[in-house]
């Protein structure tokens, strides 16, 4: 893949925050090989008119000739492409998806986005992910003090540590094993440990389930959690240690117990009846709900009052957790995809733009992360979503890529009939690349890039052997922020969304079985994180086959280059691709970079996730 | 390519019109040769969230099984997908693109869309563009009667019919040949014969150019055409010959001359201030207008006033010459795509949707095209526009693939740098099914299958030899409503859209190198409407090589079989593709058909274009 390659990269733009109205310079790599070229430049689409602008060569070095042009924002999402017109008239194009002898689709453009930008921290982020009734019980967990006083809520069913998972209703949404935030707060040198800097809870709110997405107040924080006191205590101890923390808002749905929806309900005539959709007589009455589901009614957010309390203005609900004391550094937001859809209303543009317009009055340097598990990208254009916790660019194609062949654990990632179809590395590449290139790059930069989730099996139940450290390489070495959802570094395996969430088995991480994998998680962190370029820099793809793939991450101090391969395997890759390879140092995993006859082989013998670092990448600064 | 088929035709779809809620039944066609299935089903993205239906057969016949599904109507553009799941647990989906092994765009499902659909004659249009002031001078032409008075406006330079066209300004814009209106009624004769039964005429309204794109008022027909006397004649008679005919609105600027303007401009506290964008003296004062051009000052459509005066309900423009006793058909909108658009704001959506209102409200039996040369799907989902006048999917292909390399008579299509990329036939199907592939069934129907316009080189100038015919019958037989400029069935050339406007030369239809030309675009007008197949029925690509391509459009009546070569060709397809051809009717065209070896080899020894008719498709009622 020695073709010409741009990105949003720092190498590539000029800036990364361009205002409405800027003059952005993009640079375009072209290698000599490409052939002579009669016409460079870039075509933008502003007002959806086209317009071209030439580009001029600014360098050549290594091999490459860097062309530059000059783009003027005109909408707050940019479109541009480049087109290169060869002396014999061939015309190419480059976007997202790569080089085309065709006409290309907006939708694939490379984009320039003025929005309000995700804070800088965002995309150097290693987030981790927990489920707080099953992560850690302290010595104070609420749940034991309210059984002694036969307070437990009368739809929990209490379960010890070690005690099995319940599967069936009511089990499966009742059995409540009593982590608490204190827990939480008194295993962060767990957390330091590993490498992580960015905690996720899922939601804290009072509800009628363990998993909590069925709120029945947003006002505090459960009791049997340990209450608004023990969060803020979580959150500052999180924040002494450098690992900011964010919460989990459910904006498609409450719970039927909540208090709008009981008020709701009792009386037609109150404010809260215009917070969900009830339907009249006619229409055979109830309510609309998340599936049909009936204790998650959905909101409706044509209601300004709605609004007002949940979403909008420092004293909405949404600003509430982020201000003093609780002080959360941000949202993920629950079945983004479906807010604010119902037939004919779509009010998701609004409410996810309110959301981030009351983020940014009450403290801007917050994250706002928004689940959408299939092809997200057309919410995800710049405008209030910072990234996407999304399944199709990166889970799916890793699970189809890397777990065993005929595996039926796919239910929850959004696998069609929850099988996972097998994909060789080409595929695996396509899937990965169509599904990312209609992300603005900044998006791309603050997507997760999750191997699974509370909702999902476990990476590790039925991958190929010796792939969960390629998978998770993966992860911490793609664009996006890398996931750990908590459990996955002791090695636990849960064939499902419920089968997943079983308690944190503390005391066992110098197990034999456990010790390698958690050790494998803490290097690849470290590795991510020794390495800004693989937070921030571009991305250039140099060979793919049926078991390995091969890119290399780039900015102007470093590169790292990968070589991930499902079984033994070789790739060649032009040097003119990589440059000179003297100075390669390996900083993960075990393959062999060698060099010979102007190609450089990258081998090994099995399974391996392999990471080099590289020198920088010359450039004139801008 | 036997292989699995669906589209948006009654073939496959129980209902072309289907209600918010309803539940519609799909049906996909799988070649027994596929392999064994598990599972065949949709999946459909209601509200952005996956939902699947299993899909059973219905029928067998001919080597293909037939398989439906239930798919509820569940947001006004509702898409879906096809997913085949083999016996061996491969997965392909199946949408608008074709067949893929690895997930897919939303942007790409099949859609069924609840919107009010265009009018039942839409798709059976066969479309003829007359810019007024060059088609046809009556005797009673009001220029020279101006002229003898003097009253010749002062912008006009006039001209004889004989003349030839000025290329420069001020001739460029000015030069005005004297066509009217009534000189369009008298050539219906021309229009009847030819076959065509849609008239569209570019802007009547009094302007300050030939082009009259920069209109000077709304409120009634140029007097130079005739003024609205002369429209209402024509209208009238053309409707007698059962032929439709729609206006030319500017929705994206006016001229600098139009009473609006002028009053905003004299009067900073006008009402009609607030219809266009004028900058602060901090901006540096002036006005928006259409690619910097002063002379078309730009609409801001956030005026509620404007919107009153212009588009909303039924005292607007839009609808007075939609009623009596202009009785116009519909309109083309012009520079659809940038309307509404500038910098920060986007109301493109409130301005064609508010168009499309006032059009059911007055008349609901009128068409509402629009103009978006580029990337069009986005804005043509339903809600408003019926179809695209569009160069992406249809004219700059056709371009690509039979204009003579090298030409660079591109200018005005939006080819990059005016410059004509040369297309194989595989590069050609490939751009056309990329940029069709966003449209719903119903908007591809209603898009322009146009060689060129009044904006346009003429597409015969620099045409590969021979190839003339093999555009237009391409025009005719893929789905969208096929577009005469007028003067291309005289064979005009023109090396832009400037050239391409040449006066008609009446009288010359016997001449020896214009009889052929009409003669074939008379035919393959007629083959279009003897064959309602060819207006909605479904398509499918039987088989593409670099010089030729083949399709077949499909109805439960009648199937046309086409067949197009730019050079001598053959083309084999799987007889299975096709079914048995003893019934194959030739209905245009030369080359030949023949069955052997379980193939059927379609061949031609130069540029041609053949259509047969062949029996229509065996598949159970609704």
């Amino acid at each position: 893949m020695l073709t010409p390659h741009h990105d949003g990269s720092p190498l590539h733009v000029s800036t990364q925050q361009p205002a409405l109205g800027e003059t952005v310079r993009v640079r375009l790599r072209v290698p000599e090989a490409f052939g002579p070229l009669a016409w460079v430049g870039t075509r933008s689409n502003p007002n959806r008119e086209p317009r071209f602008s030439e580009a001029s060569v600014v360098h050549s070095a290594d091999g490459w000739r860097w062309w530059e042009a000059a783009v003027e924002v005109e909408n707050p999402v940019h479109g541009y492409r480049w087109l290169l017109v060869g002396d014999d008239g061939r015309q190419h194009w480059l976007n997202q998806l790569g080089l085309s002898a065709t006409e290309t689709l907006d939708h694939d453009d490379f984009k320039l986005v003025a929005h309000e930008p995700a804070p800088d921290w965002a995309a150097g982020s290693v987030l981790y992910q927990v489920f707080p009734d099953r992560f850690a019980r302290s010595d104070v967990a609420p749940l034991h003090r309210l059984r002694g006083r036969g307070e437990v809520p009368e739809w929990a069913i209490p379960a010890e540590w070690g005690d099995a998972l319940d599967p069936e209703p009511p089990g499966r949404s009742a059995q409540v094993f009593g982590g608490d935030l204190d827990g939480v707060r008194e295993r962060l040198d767990h957390l330091e440990r590993l490498g992580v800097n960015l905690l996720y809870l899922t939601p804290v709110f009072p509800a009628r389930s363990n998993h909590r997405y069925d709120a029945s107040t947003f006002d505090h924080v459960d009791e049997l959690l340990g209450g608004d006191d023990a969060l803020v205590r979580l959150v500052e101890a999180a924040h002494r240690r450098g690992i900011r923390v964010i919460g989990d808002l459910t904006s498609n749905h409450s719970g039927d117990a909540h208090e709008w929806f009981r008020t709701a309900q009792a009386d037609p005539s109150a404010p809260e009846r215009s917070f969900y959709h009830f339907r009249d007589e006619a229409q055979g009455g109830g309510y609309e709900s998340w599936l049909g589901v009936p204790s998650l009614p959905k909101f409706d957010w044509s209601s300004a009052e709605l609004r007002r309390r949940f979403i909008e203005g420092r004293d909405s609900i949404v600003a509430r957790y982020l201000k003093p004391p609780f002080s959360f550094d941000g949202w993920r937001i629950d079945v983004a995809n479906m807010t604010g859809r119902l037939g004919g209303d779509d009010l998701n543009a609004e409410v996810r733009q309110a959301i981030r317009r009351t983020m940014l009055e009450v403290n801007p340097d917050t994250i706002l992360l928004a689940e959408s598990t299939n092809d997200a990208a057309p919410d995800f254009q710049g405008d209030a979503w910072h990234g996407a916790m999304t399944y199709a660019p990166f889970t799916r194609p890793v699970w189809s890529w890397l777990q065993e062949p005929g595996s039926d654990a796919g239910g929850g990632i959004g696998f069609a009939l929850g099988r996972v179809p097998s994909y060789d590395g080409h595929a695996f590449h396509e899937a990965h690349v169509r599904f990312a290139a209609g992300f603005p790059w900044r998006t791309r930069l603050a997507t997760m890039n999750a191997l699974d989730t509370h909702d999902t099996p476990r990476f590790g139940t039925s991958a190929r052997r010796g792939t969960v450290p390629v998978a998770f390489g993966l992860a911490v070495t793609l664009p996006g922020i890398p996931v750990v959802w908590a459990g996955d570094e002791f090695g636990l395996t849960g064939v499902d969304g419920e089968a997943s969430r079983t308690p944190i088995p503390w005391g066992s991480e110098t197990d034999a079985a456990v010790a390698p994998v958690l050790e494998a998680y803490a290097s690849l962190i470290a590795l991510r994180r020794a390495h800004p370029v693989l937070a921030t820099g571009g991305i250039r793809w140099l060979a793919v086959s049926d078991d390995a793939i091969a890119f290399v991450r780039e900015s102007a101090e470093e590169r790292v280059l990968v070589f991930a391969a499902r079984a033994a395997a070789t790739l060649e890759v032009a040097k003119g691709a990589i440059g000179a390879t003297d100075a390669a140092a390996r900083r993960f995993g075990g393959a062999r970079l060698e060099e010979s006859d102007g190609l450089v082989h990258l081998a090994v013998d099995g399974p391996s996730f392999t990471a080099w670092r590289l020198p920088g990448v010359e450039a004139p600064a801008w």
